[in-house]
């Protein structure tokens, strides 16, 4: 039997660190020591872990040391720091965040679809960002298949993407529009409540918000495909949990519909749900909490020949993030890396 | 001076027919006697109109003699049966519902986009689809500039464009989710507060919902482009009032960011809110009550060279409904077509 695995929660008290702290309880990881970690500010919190409770410390330099791994779910300037010094007291690192994924001597990682890109790791592998995630879910199956020549994605993401302040400022507008008050938005740069805004993060000059270039560069390097033409317009909208997206996509030679979702179906981590006259398809509010890539209305372009429209949603903080990673350290295990 | 114009509004008390008499009031147009017409259940029913009030009568074949116009917003069978008596009885007939849009001699009309259309009337006019108007309002002046050759749009449509009852419902599970109750959606097919879902109308075998098919078929008769390659899904989300639309066009030839915001920009009816770096793009809770077709994020598409994309809002129950009507008749009266 395989020695108990030590790993290192860093962001413990998160929306995606508390997702990490759910999937180990569930599913059949090899769990030594649980290190909740955070910052100074959380030190002393408790956290509910396996019936009992886990107690938060401050992140440092000693506190990764004897650990397997180390899953990180904080902010880019954070990560920056944090992720080096872990892997430098031995950990695997899988950073959630932003700060090295675009780093050619860091894997970007999504284990159905590029698995074999761990090998070189230097110590640190990096998620990619929820929304990158389950398009490449749906997209790497077909692509296999039948090269995908340009992709073009709509999003619907939902507030629990911006993290707890956004959630929570969600819940506050909602209630205050239900009872006819107004809405006072601290955290994000607008009202979301009944409302929703055509922008993730910061403005690029040639026009695209920093998450539609995300998922640009993130979809090439994951699917080895440097030169895809990909587009893609991000919007926030008023939904707790759960990302949806829009996808049409040009593949080389014609691909059909039936043939599509067949290739769906037998892919891992997908779940078909598209029986329209059922009005079966995908939706974020059911897709809240499930671990699979739910991908429905799935049908020929009819603006191309070789197009397929399809309807993606995934929960963002569990396969979007927090799963992902955790399939990324069970990954390395399955594969004698650590 | 002109004479007044008699105009009988039939489904006075929908969502629609009460933006037609809103809209009556704040215009200039010279309306002489107003009918308020709708099914034998609201008979009596009073609507506040000019400091007065109008009461609402059944809808009957002698309700529309002596009337110029006949402002129609109820539903397809509704509209099958008395647009057509209305017609008889000498009115003008601008209907909104879906029964005429496509009939070869029902010109369908934009009035800011294909004004010459309505020469050829026989009694009856159509109003395109909430999604359909705003989106040609968009895409007309880029189009006669540089031929347009492909549309890809993906939609973020309000409850309302579901009528009131869309509208009441949402209302009742926001109030429910902020207690924490349970959501029990009676008329939308699913839970539409914290949730949202890819479909509008029915489905068809191909895959495509009927509003998705409206918005192909209605936006190439109403370019006069039989062919024009199309895609769309469209989407209800969480939101009361306004459609938002993401939009990604291709041109015969290059088109850059700037010029297509300089034609916009001189085109009538559209507003240009494009300022990225001040997070400025249009929002459906800030389009909501007024008249213009807004556009946003305009930029070059990163996956074709002649593309654009760009980001369209408008209200649905205004620009998207009764004010399109509105101003179709006001055209009539301009071009002496009474």
């Amino acid at each position: 039997m395989r020695r108990p695995i030590n790993i290192a929660v860093l962001g413990a008290t998160g929306l995606v660190g508390l997702e990490f702290l759910r999937i180990l309880e569930e599913r059949s990881f090899p769990v030594g020591e649980v290190r909740a970690l955070a910052s100074a500010r959380s030190e002393g919190k408790k956290i509910p872990f396996k019936g009992g409770e886990l107690t938060v410390h401050a992140v440092s330099r000693d506190a990764f040391k004897g650990m397997d791994f180390a899953l990180i779910a904080v902010g880019d300037d954070v990560s920056q720091e944090w992720a080096p010094i872990a892997a430098e007291a031995g950990c695997i690192v899988v950073d959630k965040s932003n700060a090295f994924r675009m780093d050619p001597s860091v894997p970007l990682v999504v284990p159905e679809v590029n698995p074999e890109d761990t090998r070189g790791h230097q110590g640190i592998i990096a998620g990619p960002n929820c929304s990158t995630i389950q398009m490449v879910m749906a997209l790497a199956p077909l692509h296999r298949v039948n090269p995908i020549t340009r992709v073009i994605a709509d999003t619907y993401q939902s507030a629990s993407g911006a993290g707890l302040d956004a959630v929570e400022e969600l819940w506050e507008e909602t209630r205050a529009v239900a009872n006819g008050k107004d809405m006072q938005p601290s955290f994000l740069p607008y009202p979301l409540a009944m409302n929703l805004f055509p922008q993730i993060g910061g403005f690029s000059a040639n026009g695209y918000c920093s998450e539609e270039i995300k998922l640009i560069n993130e979809t090439r390097k994951i699917l080895h495909e440097p030169g895809m033409a990909i587009s893609a317009t991000t919007v926030r909208v008023p939904v707790e949990i759960s990302h949806s997206e829009a996808l049409h996509v040009e593949f080389t030679h014609a691909m059909s519909a039936s043939e599509a979702r067949s290739i769906l179906a037998d892919s891992p981590g997908i779940a078909i749900i598209d029986e329209p006259f059922e009005n079966q398809y995908p939706m974020p509010l059911f897709a809240a909490g499930k671990d699979e890539v739910f991908v429905g209305r799935i049908r020929n372009d009819l603006s191309h020949p070789h197009g397929i429209a399809m309807w993606v949603v995934s929960d963002n903080l569990r396969k979007g993030a927090a799963l992902n990673a955790v399939q990324v350290a069970e990954l390395m295990m399955e594969q004698d890396l650590l």
